[in-house]
């Protein structure tokens, strides 16, 4: 077959559309990685991997998943001895982990997931947060020299969110009873539904397991749960221990790199310092006692583990949205479909590129809009997290973060994790679709891209499941400020939650129920006000958008509570009712953040432009045109909310459509939407996608991956079934008369 | 690795859910299958599928492509002889495609697609309706004794819906050049963008192709496009002919067994009459000529194919909703997640049953009423296309249908095509989601329904595009209604319009256009009137509400056109601009004609309950709670549109969630919900779920999946790569101190 070099000439059509950009794309990358300096080491890092043949993802896709499984340790190894070469480690522990170059290595250039991933990603965190300093000195050197590879295995076959339910124990035994030193417990699964379930990198990857179990004492007393490392394989063979039972738990929809793995417990013993013991210890004798002088603040680090690996997934979000971005927008200006003008002489004429429909771009913008904004909300939530995780650290409690603060923050990530992942997983889709037939295919690179995203929805707090917390938590905020009496004492308020997210909600649930008949809302103004777009006028009156539906929505579940209650309902009944009504308040509460993070961003970049990645007057103003669309997108989207209450009237909802999304904003980002794609900086080994190379060659990409197709160098198919039923035996197969088969041969070519 | 063995007892939840039944379930399935007989009939039919080791779907997940292809193959053989042993073809021509028993086999029973299935379902159809009276004969018996097995090849690499861009020329050539009597056509593919791309069938298993090719007469004009039957294999050994290419275009999301091809024709030569010629011909002398005494509705019938094909969707979107419903819903009685009351003592109390959890039920049960509503408007329309086609053939032109009614139905197919494989796709996605984690599995079931189905939103009209020929139509309505001046001619209208889908807007139209002061709402009414849900007023209410939506949709879509034509743009410009208004009318004319339908059957089962599946008042009663929460949740879910012009007030639209949606139809629905699911009477043969087994054993169910998967049964992943970094040389991997290896086996356990 016939295989098409790779044309190094670009695309006319992206050539084109790469110099209408208004703005430097360089200042934007740097931007995005985060300084100059990171965008040189990132490329420096890039050229090292994608120049390894060992890295190749190009047959991927024909692979089964021994053989992708087996593939990606050979990268794993293969990419461990890199690090050490290019002295990416810690020198003093021999750790890789934490160390900025490694999650980029890692994350965003291999492109390929590595078995050993919840290795760093959970047990190495975990072990941190939870061993005691002994612990953490014995554990983390044996992960240093790669005697123990580690999983966290807390999921169980029947338990998910609820961990409270967990099933499998954890059982003081005396030394007397068990001849370990010091006892030991006995880790055991009583049931089929407590199997660990889940874990990755626990099929067949990891020789020891964080094991979260119930703890029971050596009075019987179930403590509740608590964290013990498990050995799993003998760090000699790799054979399982005595007792232990782990494996893959097959097939997913993506991520099938990864060996998630399931576990049962027959009654294993473990020396009784297995238990991660900063926290809580139980003693030689099987006495539970909890550890003096934690203060409660830093006992809060247990919590740490998940809104670590929660901001990384919000952070994540915006990237893989881009990728996905990137691939549909690069494609869409090259892909022609319909005639710009009715003609009956379709010869000569060119049809349209696909991006000039406004539907295309309605899907579209918003999408690349989004994907800005999520990733720099995540670097927002990093900082903070980074913050926290400092003072939490420190030794004086005056340090420490207030439990509103932690609370605040617990909230508002399960918010935006719920809220960016349904928005990038729905919105990677929706890319996906958006390339037509040939998004279907796998080397279209969203197939892959998608599957593997949408775990995403699902892990660390389910999409549907989260917004209970967020609400929980704002809910607090309600009789805070109906007891509110005078100025001095809303100041007050405020100070509380003065470096909380949801401090924005404080003067509009203020107006609300203290001057309830206030009109907080546009309607009956002139609609001239959103005739201009500029940041002084219009993101404060986005802003204040998003403020008042935020409130609104909480204030209603507030009362909705209250009546159900009134009714006679009991909490847990009352709460259950009004699930619904919180998972729009979750998403509203998410989108004031994210337009707040990110304008606080441009505006300082703006006011302040010095720094590790400078932007010009151009950069800035085509970032404030992303946060115009993300705001009168999701307000026009939401509009049922804002007629609701007559916040908006009907005229000016249909004027934030027409006029300010369809004619002002789509057209002024479709010019720079190859510029805005191309910023994010993505390579094409990244991208692994016939649709969204650099340099277009759609046609010829995509020819070249079905050239690739096993099918296509087998007759297999024919040989053993097809053969028999086209040239088999007649009386099986033929009609009723007997056809010369030579008849026919008119039908056949002759050139 | 232990094995569970499938339990036979039923789960105790699903054994309760049952129970609570209040209609009988087997009634429903008479229904849905359309007769006592059919299910009689399937059990049948089933019962040989199933017993039988070939048609096996157990090993699907764990597959290569090839090896799933030639599995399929393998069935496909298998199939056409059990379809010869049980006397399911036609004993005249051999052919068994359009027998009744043949679908049901082909689609529902095997549950794997067959490489085949573009020769049934496009291939032999067109045959039939383009092909002149000795085409057929010579054709069909080439089909019938297998020496043609063929596709439909009319999509190419750079076009989809545009047909009249497609590049692929058939020129004719005479006798003399050519050496074929009579003359012939040399088919060619002038550039990669003109490469036929993604007809299923033609990649590996087709020796022909119906190729959709520009015409280009003796004169070198270009009659725009036609069909040729190009022979691609040589039926004695399948090998290429000389100038085709072909082959798999490579890895999809879904849909992986069927070979869809690609196919590039250098300077192929088929004879002259390998064009169809039963509307147009070119004869020996390269002159092209229209064929006479065809009327204008027999030659629409070159549109039944797609018509046909798009019916087929609409009806299968109901049929893969509800399996995707059966397997979460199954799964949620016997999942449990969450304890029912705040308490600390967690040791004895059972978790709640996740479907209890209001937003559970909000999710799912709407698809629940989505899957039967979507199923028995698929039915209407396969009615309505049939007594179409029936009508065509007639010789009286009196009885062809009307052109008005031709340009409706493709209108309304267009618009259930769009909408309903919409609702699927996202709801099968939706169900996966709420399976929690174990929906991420592929023993779920889901992930290769989903996967599979889909393509079915991109496949013969894309969902974002056939809105326009859904608007394009509806439109004509408005210059009609406005032109109306006395209620002669409003009566002469709707009779015009009597046997069309949308019929229903030229009353709401009509008061809009002439007396645009009414109220048409509901505002300012007591809401009492949406209390009682019974079928008199509350079908009305809905449908009246569904029909004022669609109306007014369409009404600004034509005031839009008009004041953008009026500012001076071009027609073209104006439709571009108005685009994603047309996504919304398009929505809101499905919903009519879908509440219309369903509400048509169940009234008239309710009042004349005789013939082949008659339901008795349960069974009345539950599927008209469907009907109702059908209408209730897409009015609530598109308040906006409500509120805009007031037609609902605010506390209108939260009494029809809280009160209407939350209060009484989910509950009630709640109760029946496995009886519901039960009643479409899939077998666990057809699921292929762990989640959605009829007896339950879920947890069973998901791990001998696991144990199944290849990889662990390989320790090549330990052997080749990970022994390295575990045991391997100190050098490269231990930190600066070497570890005494024997100083760590404490933490090994010793039980």
């Amino acid at each position: 077959m016939p295989v098409f070099t790779t044309n190094t000439t670009p695309n006319a059509d992206l050539e084109f559309e790469r110099k209408k950009t208004t703005f430097d794309k360089t200042k934007l990358t740097n931007l995005i990685n985060g300084s100059v300096k990171k965008t040189l080491r990132r490329n420096e890092l890039r050229a090292i991997i994608e120049s390894d043949p060992i890295f190749s993802n190009t047959n991927n896709a024909y692979m089964s998943r021994t053989e992708r499984h087996i593939s990606a340790l050979k990268k794993t190894i293969h990419f461990l001895k890199l690090c050490r070469k290019h002295g990416i480690y810690n020198k003093e522990t021999g750790e890789i982990t934490q160390h900025d170059d490694f999650h980029l290595f890692v994350y965003c250039l291999c492109d390929d997931p590595l078995p050993i991933a919840l290795h760093y990603i959970m047990f190495l965190p975990n072990i941190r947060a939870l061993g005691d300093d002994e612990q953490q000195r014995e554990w983390l050197r044996e992960c240093r020299d790669w005697n123990m590879i580690g999983c966290y295995a807390q999921t169980e076959l029947g338990h998910g969110s609820n961990i409270r339910a967990l099933e499998t124990t954890a059982t003081f035994i005396s030394e007397e009873k068990c001849g370990l030193k010091g006892g030991g417990f006995i880790i055991h699964s009583p049931t089929i539904t407590s199997t660990k379930f889940w874990p990755g990198t626990l099929g067949k990857t990891a020789n020891h397991a964080m094991v979260i179990a119930q703890l029971i004492d050596g009075n019987g007393k179930n403590h509740g749960i608590h964290n013990f490392l498990v050995p799993l394989r003998c760090q000699k063979t790799h054979k399982h221990l005595p007792g232990v039972t782990t494996g893959d738990i097959g097939p997913k929809l993506g991520y099938n790199n990864m060996d998630n793995g399931y576990a049962s417990f027959n009654n294993v013993l473990i020396p009784r310092r297995n238990m991660a013991m900063r926290f809580a210890t139980v003693n030689e004798n099987g006495v539970y006692s909890k550890t003096k002088n934690v203060s409660e603040a830093t006992s809060k680090v247990s919590y740490i583990t998940m809104m670590d690996v929660r901001v990384l997934i919000i952070s994540d979000s915006g990237l893989a949205l881009a990728r996905a971005c990137t691939i549909v927008l690069r494609y869409s200006v090259q892909r022609r479909q319909g005639y710009i003008e009715e003609d009956t002489n379709n010869t000569t004429k060119q049809e349209q590129q696909v991006l000039d429909y406004t539907m295309q771009q309605y899907r579209l913008l918003p999408l690349l809009a989004s994907s800005y904004i999520f990733h720099f909300t995540g670097r927002c939530a990093k900082d903070t997290l980074t913050n926290m995780q400092q003072r939490l650290l420190s030794s004086s409690s005056k340090d420490h973060p207030t439990k509103i603060e932690m609370q605040d923050f617990h909230a508002t990530t399960s918010a935006l994790k719920s809220f960016c992942t349904t928005v990038s997983a729905d919105g990677i889709e929706d890319c996906r679709k958006a390339c037509g037939g040939h998004g279907y295919l796998v080397s279209s690179g969203l197939v892959e891209l998608s599957n593997t995203y949408l775990s995403n929805n699902t892990v660390e707090g389910d999409n549907f499941m989260l917004p209970q917390h967020v609400v929980k938590v704002l809910l607090k905020l309600i009789p805070a400020v109906q007891s509110i009496e005078n100025k001095h004492q809303l100041m007050k308020l405020k100070k509380m939650y003065q470096n909380c997210n949801s401090c924005y909600l404080i003067d509009p649930l203020h107006d609300m129920i203290h001057s309830p008949d206030s009109n907080s809302g546009y309607s009956n103004k002139d609609v001239d006000i959103f005739d201009e777009l500029n940041d002084d006028t219009t993101i404060p009156f986005l802003l204040k958008a998003f403020a008042h539906r935020s409130a609104r929505l909480l204030l209603q579940i507030a009362k909705s509570l209250q009546d159900y209650i009134m009714s006679g309902k009991t909490t847990m009944e009352a709460w259950n009712l009004s699930l619904i009504h919180m998972h729009n308040a979750s998403q509203a509460h998410s989108l004031y953040i994210l337009l707040h993070n990110f304008h606080a961003l441009i505006s300082s970049k703006e006011k302040n432009n010095i720094g590790d990645a400078p932007l010009g007057t151009n950069e800035v103003h085509i970032l404030k045109q992303l946060g115009y669309l993300f705001g009168y997108y999701w307000i026009h989207k939401e509009k049922g909310d804002y007629l609701y209450d007559n916040y908006f009237t009907s005229e000016q909802i249909t004027y934030m459509l027409q006029t300010i999304i369809i004619h002002k904003l789509l057209p002024t980002i479709r010019t720079n939407v190859i510029g805005l794609v191309d910023a994010w900086d993505f390579s094409d080994f990244q991208l692994k996608s016939a649709l969204g190379n650099y340099n277009g060659n759609v046609y010829q990409e995509i020819m070249n991956s079905s050239y690739r197709e096993p099918l296509n160098h087998s007759d297999d198919g024919y040989v053993q079934y097809l053969r028999e039923l086209i040239v088999g035996d007649v009386a099986v197969w033929k009609g009723n008369t007997v056809i010369d088969a030579t008849q026919n041969q008119g039908v056949q070519s002759k050139l």
